[in-house]
Order: structure tokens, then sequence, then C-alpha cells
């Protein structure tokens, strides 16, 4: 999807943010927010959101000299979720439902996301999880379901660190032996890496690969030929996040997105309040994602 | 006061609310969106945030090619509080301290402000009068009553359209002959200027100066040689709202503020939360503010 002209003050503010959590010294702050400011008066909207992000966080990692300024968060974020992990385990297997809690679950996870908010603590987790639970949730389950059950090759497209524990329960209700995990190329915020997927156990339950970019999302035309070659052969595609959801809404590929709504843009787009849990589904004609329809109501058509 | 980085973002979407409200044009829209994207990323920060606000505004009237575009609205926020007035005024008079009553409801009227609210509706008003009666009140009410008992030339700097009605209640309690009334010296968002002055029948109460300005605030570089001798002559000044404490906070002159606090940045450098009605005093020496007090506390050092 295009970048709106409501994402530019979000994204300034969020360079401030970003910039004042990896240093105190403020001529560093006023550097990296006239340089996105000089940026975004003659960016291309018609862009994606996450491509403007990952040049602004290439530019902090350059300025800082550091390339994984988050990589400390993450490991905590990794290490948090991975002491929830039995207890959601066992939420799963007692469900009536196992598939819909897992979804519910990985949802919930998704509030792990450093772009959108400033820290994430344990009771952070632990809310989006009650929320995930009893929230209405409409009726696409069964299509991820029937979806799956015909299934080949899946491709599930993580998003963030400590979030991608929470990707472990919704990946286990599906087929192992189809299964691929994508991560993103190289360190962009919190977004889950190759590091991450090991550091949960991944690299032992399914195939992991990363898409070969450094952006907070999946613009394809960043991606490497062998993401790309699994992205094309894959005939379901669960992708997790906003950053997923802003890259690929408009791509072929019969995906169904799973994110937490977060920003009054996306929540327009999709015609949800923002914080809602949302599962879209495109329907999967080649260049062309047409009709979508969302967790909360009936189709919603968007170009 | 210096333009803080947390400004900047605000800015950016204070642009654009302000391009909508006056616009249903998206590439007028984008276009004044990327012009101020562009001034930001080389502004001097050393300036007040009321100077950049009165570049964004000139461009907008320029771009929209209409000079006053915000003429409507003031035009309304004038009836609305003149409709109020009676009511007001009765409350001062059966008030055990008129003073203090009528230096609440003078900081209750600041909440007609276009540049912090998109839109400022009767009940707002009604719910900002109930506030700044019932809040708590530190004790400056005293100070002001000293120095207008001493006070020769009493300078009244107002802010807003609609909020110099509530100024008149404050003024009632000045001794008239000594008073002038300073409006802007031309539109800019809602600020009051001699139109308005005349609308709400201050030329035949007072003396009413502009101060040659179209800033929303008293930038003292950009004021008019009339405006600026009287500014100097005056013993006391009283000066409602945010943008004459951001442009006059550094500026000499025995100087009451007035104002609702409606940014963090404004809030922080108070040391009070935002929403709260402040009255500060610079304590006078030329060209330096030295120590100031507010409303909720003790003595706050700023530079």
């Amino acid at each position: 999807m295009k970048t709106s002209l409501d994402c530019i003050p979000c994204f300034v503010r969020q360079t401030l943010d970003a910039a004042r959590q990896l240093s105190a010294d403020m001529a560093f702050h006023e550097r990296i927010l006239r340089d996105v400011l000089r940026w975004t008066s003659a960016m291309d909207l018609n862009q994606s959101p996450p491509v403007l992000a990952q040049r602004i966080h290439r530019h902090l990692r350059e300025l800082t000299g550091n390339d994984d300024p988050y990589r400390q968060a993450k490991e905590d974020q990794n290490r948090m979720a991975l002491a929830l992990l039995p207890k959601l385990e066992a939420m799963v297997a007692s469900a009536a439902d196992p598939l819909e809690t897992a979804i519910r679950l990985a949802m919930a996870g998704n509030v792990i996301d450093l772009g959108a908010h400033r820290t994430v603590t344990a009771s952070h987790v632990r809310r989006s999880v009650q929320h995930a639970l009893s929230e209405p949730f409409a009726g696409e389950t069964n299509a991820l379901r029937q979806a799956v059950s015909t299934a080949q090759n899946i491709l599930y497209i993580a998003d963030n660190a400590g979030e991608i524990v929470f990707d472990r329960l919704l990946i286990a209700q599906l087929p192992p032996a189809g299964v691929t995990l994508a991560v993103r190329g190289a360190p962009v915020i919190n977004d889950a890496t190759m590091a991450d997927a090991r550091a949960t156990g991944f690299d032992t339950l399914v195939a992991v690969i990363d898409n070969g970019s450094d952006a907070p999302g999946t613009p394809l035309d960043d991606c490497s030929e062998a993401f790309l070659q699994c992205y094309h052969r894959a005939d379901l595609i669960i992708a997790k996040g906003q950053g997923n959801f802003e890259t690929l809404s408009d791509a072929p590929g019969n995906i169904f997105f799973l994110f937490q709504a977060k920003c009054p843009v996306i929540a327009a787009h999709v015609g949800q309040p923002v914080g809602t849990h949302i599962m879209i589904r495109s329907n999967g004609r080649p260049g062309h994602s047409g009709e979508i329809r969302h967790a909360g109501g009936g189709p919603t058509e968007y170009p």
C-alpha cells in the first residue's frame, strides 16, 4: 500500500523516539530529524511506509555505528516470550478449537513491536493475550483451516523478535514438512532475523530462510532471489504484522495477513478501530489482491 | 523560548490538519506538507515555535488565495462567547474574590484555540469554564492584585477570537484609564485581530492597538514601532495564551502569562501536567526573565 500523508508526522515522531532510544546525544537527534524531514519532503508516496522506515533505520545504524542497536531488546523479548511459551502451549492444547486459539495468540504476540511502541513489557504482553482471547473474532478460521488442509508449500513470514515465539503456536498447527519460516535479511528495529529464529528454537522445527532485505516488512523488489522463489512457490502465505501487510497488500499470492491495527491509517484502511486484531485474506489472483475480508465484518474492497 | 525537537512532528501534523480544514484538494495538502518538511529540515531552532507557525500560515493563505481563512470561525467564536458573557459577568459579580474569578475565566477562554484544537464547541468552552472554576489555584492572584494596584500603564496582550470576550472580565477588574489591549496585526489561525476587538465591543472599553505582526504570538522583532513603544512603556503586561508565552518568555517586562498548557513541551517547561491552567510571572528585569513562579507550585528556574 502507498504511504498516506498521515504517515509523515508519525514517521517524524518515530524518528525522534528511535534516535532518543539509541543515543543521549542531542546533536544526533537533531541531525537525524533534519535528514528525515529533508527526505520526506521529496519522498515518493507510492512507496509503502516500511520503505521509508528502512531508510530511516539504516541511517540511524550508520550514524550510531551500531549495526544492530535493538539486539539487547530482541534478546530480552525472546526470553520473555519463551518463558510464557509452556503456558501458551497449554492454552492451545486445552482449547476447544486449537487452531483458532493459536491464531489468536499469534496475533497477541504482535504487540511486541518497537516500531509502534516505545517499550513492551511482560504486562503489555499479558494484556494483549487477554484481549486476543476475549475479543470477538469473525469466521476466517475455517478459511485458513481449509487453505492449510490443501496447501503443499506454506510460507510463514514472521514479524518481530519475541513475537515469533507466539508464531510457534500457530506453526505447530500446520503440517511441518511443508512450512518455511521467513525472517528479515538484516537487523531493523526489533524485527526478527535468523539470530532470533535460532534463539527461539525455530531452526530445529521448520525450514528457515531470510528475505534478504533490511526493511521492516517484505518489499518484494528488495528481497533476495532465494526468498522470491520460495514466495512464488508457496500456495499459502501467512504474513504477520502491519509491515508485512503494508508491503504485501498489493502483491500476488494466497496471503492471510494477521496483525494488530496499530495506527489510524491502517485501521481506516481495513475499516476497523485502532487496536483491533485483524485477519485479512487476499484472494490470491497473481498480480491482483482483489477482494479482502477481515476479522471484524463483511467484504471490503481496496485497490 | 526556543523550538524543541518535539515541536517538529507536531508542526507537521498541525500543517496537515490546517490544510485539510481549508481545502479538500489533496494535491494542496501534499504541497504544503512537503514545503513545511523542507523548511523544518533547515529551520533555526533558536526561533520560537510561533515564528514557524507564522510562516506556515502565511503560506497556507498564499496557496489558498484567502487572506483570512478562519474569518467565519472567528465570527462564530466571538458570537458564542458573547452569548455567554452575561452569565460569566454574573459569576464574577457574585464571587467572593472577583479578581480571582475573572483570572480563572480568562484562562478558561484560552480553550478557544484552533492552533491546538481542530474544533472548539460551546460544550468544550463550558467544560473549560467548569475546570477553571474548580481546579486548585496557587496564590499568584495577590501578586497580580498588587501589580495592578501600582501600575500606571497596563498592556493586555490578547490571544484568540472568542477568548477575548473572556478577557473583558479580567480587564473590567483593571483601572480602565491605564489599559491598552493589543491584538495581532493581521489574521493568523483564529488569533484575535482588530476586527475581533471591534466585534466584541472592545473599542469602546479601552485603547486597542495591533502589534503589526501576523505571528500567532508576539515576536518583538516582528512587531511595529507603535506596539513596541506601548510594550516598553507598560509597567505591567498581561499576556494570554501559549503563543505569547513562547514568544515573550525570554523578553524584558513585568509580565504575567496566563494560559492553558496545551502540549507536553510547554507542560514540561513549566513543570505542570498538560491541561493545567497556568499563571506564570516573569520578574521583569529588563532583558532577563529570571525566576518564574507558576500557579501550581514553587519556584521554577528556566533559562
